[in-house]
C-alpha cells in the first residue's frame, strides 16, 4: 500500500477490480450523494483493508458548494445511516476527539459544543414538557494526551463507568488520500477509533472492547499525507511511478501531513453538518428548527 | 447576612469585633501582598462563615498595575500556599471548572490550558530526562453541566477512578463582595468546591467525602451580584440602609452579577498567575523561565 | 444628573414631567417592542438631553428570551426605522468601532463579519447576476486607538476619501443606565458617535462635519457604571437619597463600568441583530434566508 | 517555470548555475540562520525572477524547534535586516493585510496585534517619559477585499493620507515551493506587495508609486501549492519527469494550496518572531523584555 487513509471506502477502492475475499461492498446514490456500504467479514477482510471487522458506511457529497442549501437534506441521510448503528433506547455519550487548538484536529470539540445535550435537563424546572422526553444525550470533549496527560480512552473509560450510557459515539478529525475528499465524506462505523490516527498520533484503541458498551465512531477527512499528495496527482496526471521510484521518493519524505488552506471553513461546515445529523439522529421527533434554535440560542 | 461572596475572608471581615467562635484567624503582608488564614475548627465557625470545616488561604495583591513586574514574586507567594496543601508525592489531576465561552466564567479551561501536564512523558521518547523525572501532572476540563449533561463531580469521579491520583486540584471563578477585589484576590481551600456558585448555578459538591482523595480548591473571583455592589457602594459612600430598606431593596432586585468591562484581561491575567503557581508548586524543581518556555512551545 | 447614559431614552425619561423645551418625543408598541422617537430641536433641547441636534429612535425588546424565535420580526422594526435615516441610492460605508479583544467592546466589530459586502462584486466573474445588482456596500473594522496609534474618525477620514460613499454607519457599544437595558435596546441617530464613550474613552466626534457625509449610528448599550447601578437599584427599591448623600457616594467611588456575566451572549446576540437589521435595510430586495444563507456561506 | 513561489530567493535557486543576468547575490550564516540578499538590477533581472526590481533579503532559520531559546537571537537578525529598509526618522504605519479568520492567512493581523503602538501616546496623562520618546507607530488591520468591499491598497491609502507616514511596512502571508520552508523563512523586501498572492487571490498592489511612500514587505511562507508540493518531492526522490508529464499533471490538477496541519502553531510562532523583529527595528532604544512586557500588558 503505497498512501496512507482512515478510510474504508479509499482501501476498497485501490483494490483495481473491486472484488476481495471477505469484504462486502454496496453503493447508491440520491441526488448526487453516494452512500456506499463496506462489511468487513473475517480475517481476511481486516488483512485486505487493514480496518477491524465490522460496519463502514461512507457518505460522499459533490463538494462544499451547496452547502447551507443543502445542509437539512445532506444531515437527513447521515442521520439516517447512524440511526442503523445506535441502539433504539438509553443515554448516549457523545465525545468529541481531538484539540481543539489545531484547526484541522478541532472536528471533534466543535461538534460536541453544538451537541443538544439533555441527559441533565429532567432535573431542571421551567423546562417545556416536550424537552423532558427528549432522549438522554451527554456529551464530553476529553482534550489530547500531550495536554491533559490522560489517554483520551481512560477518560471516556471513567465517564462511562459513571454515567453508564447504551452507547458512544465518538468523532474525529480523519487523514484521507485526496485533497479532493476532505469536508465532503462523512464515514460511520461500529468498530471504534484509534484516537490521533488522523493527525498523526495514534493512541489506545477506543472500542466496545475497551469501554463495554457499544462504539460508533463518526469522522470526515481533513488532512492528508504530502506524499500521497504527491503520489495520487502523479496517479491522476497519468505517471506510472515503478516500484523502485515509489521506494525512492518514499525514503527522501518524511511524510509531513497538510490540509487546505481553507481549513478553517472545511471544519466549520464539517462541525455543522455532523452536528446537526447526531442532533437528529438521536432525537428523532424534533424538527430541524427545533434543534437549530435550541443549539443556538445556548 | 446582606452579601453574597464565595470569599471566606469577606464573610470573616462582615464580623464587626473580628473574634469569631470556632475560627481561628492570622495574616501577614509581604510587599504589599496581604496573606490571610482562616481556619474553621468545627460548627460554630461553619455556622458564622457559612463555609465548611477547613482552612481558607487568600492572597490578596495591590492591583492589576505592575502585573507583568510581580508575576513572579506573586506567583512564588501563592506557590508556597498551595504546596503545604498538597501531598509531598504521587499524581496530582488538576480540574479547570467552569464555561470556556463566557469570559468571567473561564478561570479554570484557561489555566488548564497553561498547565505543565506531565503525567503521560515517561512513555515519550526523545524526551530530555529531566523532564521524565518531574511529578506526575494531568489536566481535565470538564465542562459544565448546561452543555455536557453531566454534572462535574461525575466527570471528575470517573476520571479518578481510572488514573488513581493522590489529590484533585479544582480551579474555578468566585463571586466577591467588592468590585474592587475582582482579580486581585486567590482563595485556596482544602475543602473543595461548588461548581458554579460563583456564577449563580450551585452543582454538586466536589471535595474528598465525593472523590475520595484530598480535593483543594483554588480560584479567584471575577464577578459580584450587581445588588451587593449596590449595597457596598452606599455603604462606603457613609449610607447606612435601615433593615426594612435594605428588604425593600432586595425584593425590587432580581440579583443580576455583574463584571467589570475588562473582564477579557482580568481572566487572561488571573488565569496567568494561577497557572504559574500552580505549575511552580507541582514542579519546585523547575525554574519560572523552564516552565514557561515549556508552556508557551506548547 | 446622576447617572451615566449614551441613550438618548434614559435622558429623556429622567424628566419627571416629560415636557421638555425643544425636545419632541414619540413612541409607539408593536408586539411588546417599544418604538420611540426623540427630536432635538434646538439649544435647549441639546443642553436639556446633552445630546447633539438631530434624531434618535430607540427600539427596546422585552427580554433577551425569544430571540430566535423573534429575530426576523425584530430586525425588520430596526430594518424600517434605519431605512429611513439612510439616503436611498448610492454606496454605503459600516464601520465596526471598538475592540474585539474586549468582550462588552466587541459589538461593532462583530456586526461588521456579519455585514454582506457587496462594493467589489461587480468585477468578479462567476456571480449570479442578481448580486451584482445589489446596492454597494462596503465595511471596515478600524480598531482602537490604544492598539493602533490612530484616531478611528481619522482612518474612516481616509477611507472615506477613497472610496466617497453617500453616508455613513457606525456600529458601536453604548452605556446605559439600567443593566435590564443592556442587549436589549437599539439605538440609531443621525448625529454620528463619540467613540468610545460607552466604554469610558470618549475620543475625537466622528459625525458629518468632519466625514462630509451623513453619518448614522447605531448602538447597543452592553455596560452601566457601577455607580449608576447602585442608584439605580436604591431607586428601585424606593430609597431615596438627599444630594448630600448622593455627594458623599460620588466622592467614594471610582465609578467602575460593569456588564452582566453573560456578556458573551449578550454581545453575540446584539451583533446577529444589528447585522440582520442592517443587511435588511440595505439590501431592500433580498429576503431574510438569501441574506442568512450569504453571510453564513462567507 | 513549473512551480509557483512568493521567494525571491526559491526563484533564484532554480537558475541551476547561480549566475543570472540583472541580479546581484550574495549570503552568510550567523550560527546556522542564512541571510542572503538578493539585487534585481533592471529588466533581465525582473523577467528572470519574476520579480519587480529592488532588494529582497531572506533570512531562514534551521526549523522550529528552538524556538523559544532562539527566539531573542533570531530577531534580532531580523531587526537589523529591516532597519536598513526604514527611513532614519518619522511616522512609521504597519498594516497587517490577510484575513484573521483564515489560519494561514492570518499572519498580519496577529503580528500587529503585537505591535506597541506609540504614534497617539504623546498626548496621553500619566505615562513615563521614555514612552513619549518613542518613534511614532502606527498600525492598522484593512481585511481582505471579500469581507469589506474594498480593495486594501485603497484602505491603506486613505489612512496613509491621513497620517502621512514616512513609510509603510505590510506584513503578509506567502506562498514557499517547499512544505519545509513554511515557518521557518522570512523575507523582506522594498518594493512592496500584492496582497493575497500567497494565498491564491492577486490584488491591486501596494507599493511606493501607489502610496507615495517607501513600502517595506515582510512575509513568511506558510502555504505551498499541491501541485508545487508534488513535483517537489518527486525531485527530492530523484524522479525526473519530462515536459509532456509535466504538462499531463498540470492539466489534470486544479492547484490546491496546502498547509502543514500544525499550521496554528507556525502562524502563532512566525507572528511572535515577525512582531519582536519590527518592535525592535522601530524602537532600537528599548530592550527586548521592555518591548515584550509593554506587548503582554495591553
Amino acid at each position: 500500500m503505497n498512501f496512507r487513509t482512515d478510510l474504508a471506502l479509499e482501501r476498497q477502492e485501490s483494490f483495481a477490480d473491486g472484488e476481495i475475499k471477505g469484504v462486502e461492498f454496496s453503493s447508491r446514490e440520491e441526488t448526487s450523494v453516494k452512500i456506499s456500504h463496506i462489511n468487513v467479514l473475517d480475517e481476511r477482510g481486516e488483512k485486505a483493508l487493514g480496518k477491524p471487522k465490522g460496519h463502514y458506511i461512507t457518505v460522499e457529497f459533490p463538494s462544499l458548494k451547496g452547502f447551507t442549501e443543502n445542509l437539512e437534506f445532506w444531515s437527513e441521510i447521515i442521520s439516517n445511516e447512524i440511526s442503523h448503528l445506535i441502539p433504539a433506547e438509553g443515554t448516549v455519550l457523545v465525545a468529541g476527539l481531538g484539540n481543539s487548538d489545531i484547526t484541522p484536529d478541532a472536528l471533534g470539540p466543535e461538534c460536541v459544543s453544538q451537541l443538544l445535550a439533555t441527559r441533565h435537563i429532567k432535573s431542571e424546572i421551567g423546562i417545556p414538557s416536550y424537552l423532558s422526553e427528549l432522549r438522554g444525550v451527554a456529551g464530553v470533549v476529553p482534550g489530547v494526551l500531550g495536554n491533559t496527560g490522560i489517554e483520551t480512552a481512560e477518560i471516556l473509560k471513567g465517564v462511562v463507568s459513571q454515567i453508564e450510557p447504551c452507547a458512544v459515539i465518538v468523532i474525529d478529525a480523519l487523514a484521507a488520500r485526496s485533497l479532493e475528499r476532505l469536508g465532503n465524506t462523512v464515514q460511520m462505523c461500529d468498530t471504534g477509533v484509534s484516537p490521533g490516527s488522523g493527525v498523526g498520533n495514534r493512541r489506545k484503541r477506543i472500542d466496545a472492547d475497551f469501554l463495554g458498551v457499544p462504539v460508533i465512531a463518526v469522522g470526515v477527512p481533513t488532512v492528508v499525507d504530502g506524499l500521497t499528495v504527491a503520489l495520487d496527482i502523479m496517479e491522476k496526471g497519468g505517471i506510472r511511478l515503478s516500484g523502485a521510484e515509489k521506494r525512492s521518493v518514499l525514503q527522501s519524505e518524511k511524510g509531513m501531513m497538510v490540509t487546505p488552506k481553507e481549513i478553517d471553513l472545511v471544519v466549520k461546515r464539517a462541525a455543522k453538518l455532523v452536528s446537526l445529523s447526531l442532533n437528529r439522529a438521536l432525537q428523532p421527533k424534533m424538527n430541524v428548527q427545533d434543534i437549530t434554535a435550541l443549539v443556538s440560542s445556548v
